[in-house]
């Protein structure tokens, strides 16, 4: 079995939405693992001088009309969230806290908030909508509430943000296969071909 | 047979060549034709704010990789160029000239400045290196050399670039189906899928 597959994204990027629901599937194809590594594309942002897709002329359009376009393609739950772009350092300090203790929980979770955000449409940028995600999977709501507030859980995901852009991280959803980085949801056929062929 | 497909390009994206590459064979298996359109992506970029993507830190490295990595796939020549990005105004203005008397040579002509600058890294900035290669598809370098300063040629460039804008083109290459807009060269899958299915 080869090493695992990193995965990197954004709770408030669509496209990692649409990875999220197939990354799995196309590593365990091939007999790999996934890490999934939510991190906040504002703090890649400000080292790369780009702006959010929504909120560039043109192609915040564009945007708007492709994920619906992929939505209906994959056959997944999508509805276009009212509040938007969302903060995600509250969903994704709730999964690295909850990772440290249990991976395949905080799997689900990601799940859940990914579901809640662009399959629901609902604003999971504050602590009480990830509290109550969280706690609707079977988690301690006080816990998952104080976890949010916790240093060393803070500073995991500074480290975790830092540690993409060190590795060439510039967008997401971004995927590094042994050394090998494929940017955006559409590339996901050619990270499959890329394990199939072990490279070309 | 359906309308024709738009495909939009500037001559000094390498995406843009690989999908002039693949683009002609997609559209004949579902019975189209392709009008080929090269506009000037700096004037698109003044209206969106962005930069040429190997300018942008972080993507810029991410591009030279991925392109390498593309063309191996491809089994297509590529040479880096040693002088990037390219005015493409030179090679836009001759496709445009020649367009208005014999589509077929236009499009080879386009054919070879994409190979001379991204098949063998040549330069193919000057109105010199663009009257050489197109003399070397048989045109007369001197009806070639006078097209590159008719100022009926040079508003047709404008007015192409434009016309992209107002249809919502903001990257290359672009591709246009039925009104459906398609942006990148790694949405040629999507845009098969499209003609195949008749929408979705």
């Amino acid at each position: 079995m080869g090493a695992p597959i990193d995965f990197y994204f954004d709770f408030a990027s669509p496209y990692g939405y649409f990875a999220s629901l197939r990354i799995d599937a196309i590593a365990a194809r091939h007999g790999r693992a996934v890490v999934w590594r939510p991190i906040l594309l504002g703090a890649v942002f400000k080292v790369t001088g780009m702006k959010p897709n929504m909120q560039q002329p043109l192609r915040g359009d564009y945007l708007k009309h492709d994920v619906h376009r992929i939505a209906r393609r994959l056959g997944v739950p999508f509805t276009w969230p009212a509040v938007m772009p969302i903060l995600g350092v509250s969903a994704s300090r709730a999964y690295w806290w909850l990772e440290g203790r249990d991976p395949a929980a905080a799997r689900r979770l990601a799940g859940a908030l990914y579901h809640a955000h662009w399959g629901e449409g609902l604003d999971i940028s504050s602590a009480e909508a990830v509290t109550g995600i969280a706690a609707a999977q079977g988690l301690d709501a006080a816990e998952v509430a104080a976890s949010l507030q916790d240093p060393v859980v803070k500073e995991r995901l500074r480290q975790e943000t830092d540690g993409a852009i060190k590795r060439g991280v510039f967008g997401a959803p971004f995927i590094i296969v042994d050394g090998e980085p494929f940017w955006g949801s559409d590339r996901l056929e050619m990270v499959d071909a890329w394990l199939e062929a072990g490279g070309w």
